[in-house]
């Protein structure tokens, strides 16, 4: 913990930690919700000019043409216009070009309506640069589904389960297969699903063994932890 | 609702429902947790004389003793004799003996931790006159038990399906059969577990359809809703 | 579990469980709130290519003009004329033109708050094939309102109980008949109802027996369950 | 409020408040459990010096034993032989002997567990000078036994309705009589029952009204709202 | 329990208990929110005719709109003309011209924000025949205003203390009157607040004594059971 | 408690508390959320009136040009233009200009989302003469960011710690400074973080110690807590 | 935070953290529940050793003996007599004899069932140094012996205030005095109280301003943060 | 998923799973708490007999001595003495004697009340082969002992933090390292701290990234997955 050099960039409402990357092995990355414009778009160009890409959750629509806009201001036209928006996983990023993938991991989702979790989980896994197999829709009230993707769900080096609901595909996974489980409950359901509070419980409670549980709808949590150990697996820092 | 006779046997602190098996088609039971012992040992031989059997749940072993002790002192011994006390169930009761079984109805548990419960309900159900078929610890953690049962599971007019800890059983057994999954959420686990809590909510949000949820450890209600759905399944009143 | 033949539909985003009836004696049906507008109709025509009909709940009047437009372009001009919207139920469905109805369930409500739900229950029932008697208005803080219908409700195979607020209309129903009494806890109410979970729980802790519960607003499951118990009751299975 | 004089006795670890019955209209009472042995015994005979009549709840035979064997070696020996006990409320008191009842309170209980609240209830009325009708187990299951009772529920100037699980019988009362129900919800029961939380909060959210709750388990607090209410009626302070 | 003829006046959608005043003292009223336009114009044609009056709580803005366009159409200029709708209490009525007030409750509120509620409760209690006295912003944070109104409270038959955030107004008052304090928690407040369950709970666990409770936001209930108390008190049915 | 003079501004809707500032060394502040817009304009006048100065919470910037409207109306140009609103903070206010300020509060952020509560709690320190030190975004998962300004922290009064998510900001300040932490769990967060319920209790279950907490949010709470400290450490009444 | 000396002593099981008194001003404190016997008596006899004094808290009557004995092998009489216990705060100590004590806080109790919170604290706040005035039983249904006290508590740098049930004595004393009030909600109650849940919420949603909250029961907590505080307002270190 | 060989050992009321280290890596563990005595032997015994080892989280000395007393009466003495009892971790084992470890995991605990399940999940990786290292009581009151031990932790392929109350510990640590942290909340503390909801609470609302959240208590899940990360990083499957 050095105090002579600081580690950090002030921008006086935010300390950006450059040091990051050199500590943890991953860059910063910006939670866009809720952030101001200003700051948002601030944030966004200090770490790119930092990192030379950037890479931003939970963003809106309206962020991203904000952030596009300072980024056509400030750089040239090649920079701005690499700057993408998905409206699905709500991710907004700038990547380098010669990204490389190692590993691999599966991202499973339980039903349609869990996708945009699994999609975040899956492209923060990949902006990290690991390789991902997304396996869609093969919730336990179909079980021959789950059944028939058995083969490359086993290949991966860790799987992320998300699920809304009663979250049981963690479960069942847990007990099927021998690397670790992710469980990602979502806050898909009404009623007594509270929110993806009955997932995350179920998926805590789990009979099965080999299941490490993040927060609800923390996608993007689950696909820094399934790096994590994807680079341990691979035997590289990535 | 005929005011004029009562339909009740008036014991002062107690009014028993001699009318409820007219009114439902089955006999009132005695819920035996926090009875005192004279309160207790007076409305097992009130029920008995009206109605030449009785069935009490969560029993102690000594309030048997009570109970049997005041049937000694009441009746002879062939009657005092036949009251018959399970502690794995906590069931104490007194049967006819010329009893028919009828239908069919599958118990199934996650865990030997949820039998207790499960046998709460196999014998309620048996004691309302419903054949079981007992198939115990097909917990979703080793999913091959569960599917090598599939044929008997498939086979009952009715499963009650008993789990504690994430409940996934049910929302498993229910993607599978075609008839009603009565799910029976235990106190099983710890932590999130919730002493039952958890299986309860995954078990009301489960993906899966025709699951109808009873208390947590009410092994006793499910008994009795599996008899009422055998019975119709049977043409049978009981 | 047959993993040579797949028994679903793959459709990327979905993998729709194609051989659902022939396990569980039901078809696919469609939860419509969330989906989005391109998956949702993609979905309800290739459900209803291999059903020849197709059942979504929770739809919105802008889903309905969705997949009506997808209809009429892909379908003849009957076909796109049969689906169907009901504001209330908020069910959008194709039904088959010659359908039978068998047995008989009675669907009763607390109040007029709880017929959104009721409907959901009573027209999931009749979309399966089952007779249903509406019985609205019932609740308990006007008994003799409940007194009077207690002849129709009793001649039910089982009675689909809605309520909000404390939810005590299922235990009394419980407390007056002979057939299962499914409990449908609703949003109604405000303070400590807790959006249905004070239904939920009371519903759950009733003093009556023979109460089946479910999800909070859960009027399909209701109506699932329902004819279920209706089938096996009328020996046919629909 | 007077400053001057300080309307309290200052025992060191208590300040007994000695003008609450002109304040209020009733003595102040005793909450036994958790007091240590010495304040107990001390704080009784201080109020019986005072009010020459002394009132505790939730005391065990424990306390009674001490706090008699204190009255033994304070006063004559018909004082201390009118201390009385009774395990059932768990009320120790001392009366005067002259006492007069007034109005009409009836107290009603769901089942034969909730008795121990009830007997709270119609002893606390007692002391306070109200005639008290006792009627108990019309729990809602077997609801003739309730509407048998309805002429003398009725004739009273309040109702207190003592229930625990889903605590309906409050809703049923609220909805067919004309004056006050005191609700008082009571920790009976199991798994959802939540110690009393969904009793509670089915009375808090009763379709019907006139219905004032209490906390769980509360008698004595309902006894003292019935004469409250029960005075206004007499037309009496009591 | 007279099942000859109905006591109710059915609509299809609802059933009017029309034999509640009988039973209860009360006519029934009209809870709008959520109520569809058509339903509660028949609802409120209906109970005027039945009543000659009618009183609805939780209505909007635009559920008075179409009533009184409704009232219109249906009835001569002086009946429509009297159909009453106001903002703060959200109350929308018609009352007949020759009315009389007995008795006196007490209405207090804690703050400004607490006002809805406690008009609510005020206006509630007159339209069934109570006078009342309006005593608003006395929270404890600044005591010395409470004393200043201690004997208009004290003079009324019963009082109704309105209070969200920590609902210690209750508590309070409870200690310093003689009659049944009403208590009614509001949502007032924010955090650990809870949307009004800390209030709740607080005056639910109240160390003063003679205080009842009803759910969050209730201002109709409390009126309606302040009206029961102030009729006994009074010696009148109102 | 002098029931002479009122010691309140008696306005029909509110009682201003005149003694207040006598009584606390605090003069009354307004919560504006929530008011109506005419009782607000009436409040801020008549505590302009009184004090000379006036500061409201919570305002939104609608409220604000309401009460600048009928500043503008009442007063000379001077006092009008002097009514200041600031929108990260969301407080309303008009100082006196001689304004002191004196000893020192540290008020610190774990993230950026934190700064709204932050502000609120450094400008309300700030208008009751507090002298702050804004330290930002020194939450813990760059602990180094923190660190550094330890000298900063230490040389403070108190410390006013704010944070949302887990909150552990508070306890490792509580174990590195002498002087006491107040703590303000912000509702920043998701799932989990329950609105803040998160940080609230990990806040009061912090193993550190020398930690005050306030309500979520509640940034005015802890500006005001840190005044009182503050004042007794300057040795001065302020 | 130098890495160079360690700043605390290994015991294998714990890491006594020696740099404490220089960090915050005060020693490391025991909680003493849950310590095995072995790790108690080395962790009070290291402790005595460091400080030549030490203090524990939440201790039983057989861990006094424990530690007792333990003092007595390894010390000369004089020291092992010094070690005492108090079975009501539940406080085991040993004290330099010399101890001076500082500035005035006023510890108050609304009940006499707080009284062990209560003496915690107090004792708590005397070990490091402050004088404390005892105020008990001054709880607010019987608001005059609280006003009784006002000067007494006026008096003190700063308030300690103990409450179960509502908890609202915070409220009441942070409207009448100056200095800040350290509330410390505790588990005494029933039912709705949820073992100082309800008291807690309340003390954080008090209308009243200057109200800092620690954890349920935690009377060393508030003792440590009045010390704090009364250090500040005295001038002094301690 | 084979149904020609079963794949489980049926015990009647057990059905252990044989196939489980072919599928997962993992033998078949026993939960012992709540295990009827015979069941339990039954169990070791078996499991011995399949695996040449076995291991049992949760058992009490009881329990021990019951099935030491099955294994003399079974196996040669060697065998019954190979089984091994720790009461801080309560685990029951019989190990094969040449057991290699690979890897290194670090374990470190918050405070010395989190050893026992600190030590469940050092034990439960040594048993499956995982090299350990037990860093103790470095809780963040006292921030340096942690810093002074990070050379450690950074050199483990994964770090299991075990902490209770507020649960800190977790965050401190995702953001100094590089590899997964998995957090195990203890039920450590009292009041708020909720049996461990607000430290797993904290966990999973973690500002940190890389953390992978267990069941409260769960030290033998940690464990687990703690191997699966450690046999990936060592490139072996155990």
């Amino acid at each position: 913990m050095n105090e002579q050099k600081s580690g950090y960039e002030e921008l006086g409402f935010a300390k950006l930690d450059t040091e990051r990357w050199e500590r943890t092995g991953f860059p910063e990355v910006v939670f866009c919700e809720g952030k101001p414009d200003t700051c948002l778009a601030q944030i966004f160009k200090k770490l790119y000019e930092i990192n030379g890409e950037v890479f931003g959750t939970r963003a809106s629509q309206h962020q991203y043409e904000i952030v596009k806009k300072a980024f056509e201001a400030a750089y040239e036209e090649a920079v701005a216009g690499s700057l993408r928006y998905d409206g699905v996983s709500r991710i907004m990023k700038l990547e380098k070009a010669d990204r490389q993938y190692i590993g691999r991991i599966a991202v499973c989702s339980a039903g349609t309506a869990d996708i945009p979790v699994a999609e975040e989980a899956a492209q923060t896994a990949e902006f990290f640069g690991s390789k991902v197999d997304r396996i869609f829709d093969i919730g336990i009230s179909g079980l021959h589904r789950l059944v028939a993707q058995l083969d490359r769900i086993r290949a991966a080096n860790c799987v992320v389960a998300v699920a809304g609901m009663e979250g049981a595909l963690a479960s069942v996974l847990g007990g099927l297969v021998e690397n670790p489980v992710i469980a990602v409950p979502t806050s898909v359901g009404y009623g007594v699903s509270e929110g993806g509070r009955t997932a995350l419980h179920a998926m805590l409670s789990s009979c099965a063994n080999g299941i490490a549980v993040v927060n609800i709808d923390n996608g993007y949590g689950a696909g820094y932890l399934a790096t994590q150990i994807n680079r341990l697996a691979a035997g590289s820092k990535g």
